[in-house]
């Protein structure tokens, strides 16, 4: 029996987690969770799953809870969030909140040798560098839950990493895959957040319409294997069957395959290293999709992509200025302040206003982090 | 550095072999080898890779070998074969040679614990029972060599075997592929023998071309993995890029991918469990292939592989007569006795006219393959 501290309960991860823990409520247990603001969802989450646990975004709730459930310990804020993700009867803390909310109680864990199963992006795009010498130092194991990261996870047990020549990452395109750069520039949010294969948050699927998602999900690929980004490409692959590769040094390619589910990979981060039965999951057929198509990826038509590129190999602190940026630049397409193509003008800009500082501690990151958004949020029009 | 027995090895899986040796020369070393009559190859391999012992089809060529190589073991026949597979010096015996004579052999050099890297399919498909047995039996590891078996042994590392919903072997669909049975009438030698992908030896081109090549694989991979007929897939796919695949009980797939090269499954079956690098090896470039094709596989298009799904299901000696009954008609094709579509009408023939033996022995299993090549050749005609 597994006992998850789970952050981030109510979104689109958190659901599907939970979805996973009652598949096999002998295999895994929740043992506390935080959501945000949706009470309703802790209501239902508390009364299903019994949890020793809780915590929201604010005290007056957080308050309300505790009057109705004793016996269980409600938190909020910040600190709550940590306070979850070390609570010490959870064996393995899935991070699933958005932003850079999820890196502090990431490294609390960590520090008490957790087991991590990493779905907010921020964790690695923003602080890679921390995190990963801090696991090391605690003997925290990482394990990751986006599809992609999770195919090559999959795909490098029995391996050997020093055998990688290249991590192959698939991207389906999102919502605007076959459109110019001219013929974006008139979209709106609504066609923004129609993807085409994944049903996903609003915030990840207007980055996987910029193609700024892959962009983030290289850096952590570059963090969470280890592999430089000389040796990471990203194939275009719109059926977004094959989740990713691994191209080892004898030629020999490993893929991990499925169709699109996201409890396939929570589940692998909860039962890893074994493999538990998803009933509920559509089977692949092959025969019945018929094709898959592949074609490469264009840097300059998914500019994103290629500052997330330029941002890693700069490293320091670039990439969390590339993050910081990228999610203002989001919250103001999707608040409609700024066009679509202005969310890369967004990011570039931010790029080239920033002197990267190499190995940032956790204050600076987070100085940078806010100083960023603030920087951006002064250039958007006051409409 | 490990020390290699080879069967077979002036012919397509041995010349490779070879090749992988030579790529290696600080990991692998040919210890023993042992060729049918091509014994200008059998000098080139002596001056070369100066083996210590060496094993043809006849006496009077040993004899002449032995007085040009008077410090090198010269054997002949069929126990010359088994004193090449048992040779002290060797670690891990390849065994590629075609046809029922690899049996023994590999028999003899399982009960010494050496590693088996098969590659001759009667090995598994007329005794895989015993083969399987005795391998646990004496600690022998087996590897496999097909292109498709090494695919499945590669995606299995890291796994659990118990997890294993479907084994899904790909078929390229062979040089007749989009033909009906129809179309099949006439077709020639020449036709048959020009593969789309692979470029092997004659009798597995052939086999490639009526699909018994695959079935003789599904009986393979059942003895291999351990899996039953009814978990066992196969897969038309005409690139043979997916070199075949596992989906796991969770609906994960794992598959292995690469250009059509046999030195990658057989340098794998060499270095395993660690890869090692081949520079010659083409690389895989997805978005250059642009598309993968994919469909079910029509058994009463191919009804070899029907033949082979019912002759492993029924088990025994069912499958001895298969591959006897096979390789006489694939050679009567090849001699122009018969047409193509009677290579699948004297296999029928044959099984029909079989009553099967259960936990046949090995005296057995070789009485049943000569009684069914000889009444096979009682029903040519004689042109």
């Amino acid at each position: 029996m597994k006992s998850i501290n789970l952050l981030g309960a109510s979104g689109s991860i958190g659901t599907q987690t939970l979805d996973v823990i009652r598949e096999h409520p002998t295999e895994f247990a929740l043992n506390a969770f935080a959501v945000g603001k949706n009470i309703e969802a802790a209501h239902q989450i508390i009364q299903e799953f019994h949890p020793k646990a809780v915590s929201v975004s604010k005290k007056i709730d957080a308050e309300q809870l505790k009057r109705e459930y004793p016996s269980i310990k409600c938190t909020y804020g910040d600190e709550g969030l940590i306070e979850i993700a070390t609570d010490p009867g959870g064996d393995l803390v899935l991070n699933a909140v958005t932003g850079s909310l999820g890196l502090k109680p990431t490294l609390e864990a960590i520090k008490l040798g957790k087991t991590i199963a990493i779905a907010n992006k921020e964790t690695l795009v923003t602080a890679g560098h921390i995190v990963i010498e801090e696991a090391k130092k605690y003997g925290a194991d990482l394990l990751p839950v986006d599809s992609e990261h999770s195919a090559i996870f999959q795909c490098l047990q029995g391996e050997n990493k020093k055998n990688i020549d290249k991590l192959i990452i698939t991207a389906s395109g999102g919502s605007f895959r076959d459109r110019t750069r001219e013929e974006l520039k008139g979209v709106t949010v609504e066609q923004a957040l129609n993807h085409p294969n994944w049903s996903m948050g609003a915030k990840v699927t207007i980055d996987s319409a910029t193609m700024m998602n892959k962009g983030l999900e290289v850096i952590e690929a570059h963090w969470l294997f280890g592999i430089p980004y000389e040796q990471i490409e990203v194939l275009l692959h719109k059926e977004s069957i094959i989740h990713s590769m691994i191209e080892f040094h004898d030629s020999s390619v490993i893929a991990q395959l499925g169709t699109p589910d996201m409890r396939v990979p929570i589940q692998y981060a909860l039962s890893y290293p074994d493999r538990l039965p998803l009933s509920k999951a559509k089977r692949l057929n092959l025969a019945n999709v018929g094709k898959l198509h592949f074609q490469t990826m264009d840097l300059d038509r998914f500019k994103a992509l290629k500052f997330a590129f330029e941002a890693g190999k700069t490293g320091g602190s670039m990439t969390t200025v590339l993050n910081a940026a990228n999610e203002i630049a989001v919250q103001a397409f999707l608040d409609r302040q700024i066009t679509f193509l202005e969310i890369d003008d967004l990011v570039e800009k931010a790029l080239l206003n920033h002197n990267p500082i190499s190995h940032p501690d956790l204050d600076t990151i987070l100085q940078i982090d806010k100083e960023t958004r603030e920087w951006v949020r002064s250039l958007l029009p006051h409409r």
